[in-house]
């Protein structure tokens, strides 16, 4: 009889961490889809493809599915096993870092639409290659804090909370370069306007990204450093390990 | 000894009820400043008053504090109290709320931001009523949105829902309105941005109001309603009614 209720706790207590697994695995597949979403945006709008713009538009809705799907589970897990410390941590921090991934979902989906819109044009714009850059920095971003996440690795997240400032001193100068590539000619207004509702969207995803560092940070240590800066970060975390 | 235990045990609800209830009780007043804030903003923009608009983005810091201080909150309530059924929902509910109003304060800060640049100019431009009036549709949705919260009231809920797609509608119509003026004269290029800008945080506002409404859904029904049309939340509470 002992042995029963001991096997029986110890299979609770297996599907329990099955149950966190899956949830932590969900949330990885989910940031894979809405990276990928992301960088079929930027090429589409690069290669003027409306194809593949329409396909990520039509596929966001899938990232929103996910997004309600992780968040019954994390529900579930609240209700049925009452996680405490770290296992409480890790369903909250999943919990907010869905609902920024479904937010980079939409970002991309607005990207993709400002690339339908240009894809008529066929040329080479202003405001490609910055786009592409920075394109190039938010994705890297996102993928670095979904693997921080996923490996709880907290330098990277530190890393991808720096790289934020970049995307920012970066996308203000290329909001610079769009405005004054529409004073040029008023006839340029209507694609500058595109391309600096890319950027937008762009630099958003980045503060997502940010944002999902931050959880890793919360997740580690425990503590909430959103609205504080990376300096402040990297002290709060240096006076820890003192 | 049964009694000691009894009231012992009283407390403890009571104290556990009075902890649902502050969390409540802060929400509506992050509620309250995050609305106070986008008035303003708002006001600040039409009056070209540079001193209510830096106040705002100054004040967008308290927003940030409220949104941790109730996420602790929070998360506090969730480790000691393990909340099952309609209170884990209103938790949740909570958790989800306080991210929107974050970004509403976010968004306040944009438009303070942008009333700010254009202080300086004095003039009345186009634009403005624009703003006026989806600023004040946005305004009420939030307050009706925050009501809805406090009192569970589905009907007012969804209306705010209703009211979010007039708001899209007469967002597009305002931008559409700038390109014109842009056109025009590329002199009043600048001036055209700054108020496209307010006005994407305003539709962004709207979009957050959205929000608050379906946790109400949430809360009353059970039901996830985000990422539905109106038609299909209204049917879907029809259907629970029947």
């Amino acid at each position: 009889m002992v042995m029963d209720i001991k096997s029986h706790t110890h299979h609770i207590s297996q599907q329990y961490n099955l149950e966190l697994d899956e949830i932590k695995t969900k949330l990885s597949e989910m940031g894979g889809l809405a990276q990928r979403q992301v960088n079929d945006a930027i090429q589409a709008l690069i290669d003027a493809d409306a194809e593949t713009a329409e396909r990520v538009v039509r596929e966001d809705d899938h990232v929103n599915d996910m997004e309600l799907d992780i968040d019954e589970d994390c529900v579930r897990i609240l209700a049925r096993r009452q996680p405490a410390a770290s296992d409480l941590r890790l369903v909250i921090a999943v919990t907010k870092a869905i609902t920024d991934l479904e937010r980079v979902g939409d970002e991309a989906s607005k990207i993709a639409r400002q690339a339908i819109a240009l894809s008529g044009d066929g040329s080479t714009p202003r405001g490609y290659v910055e786009v592409r850059h920075i394109g190039g920095h938010v994705s890297r971003m996102l993928s670095d804090a979904l693997d921080a996440f996923a490996r709880l690795d907290i330098d990277l997240a530190l890393r991808v909370v720096e790289t934020d400032n970049t995307v920012d001193m970066e996308y203000n100068s290329a909001m610079r370069e769009m405005l004054t590539f529409m004073m040029e000619d008023p006839r340029n207004i209507s694609r500058a306007l595109n391309i600096m509702w890319s950027l937008r969207a762009l630099e958003r995803i980045g503060d997502h990204a940010r944002n999902l560092a931050q959880y890793v940070v919360y997740l580690v240590k425990g503590e909430d450093v959103r609205h504080e800066s990376y300096d402040e970060i990297q002290e709060q975390i240096q006076d820890d390990n003192e």
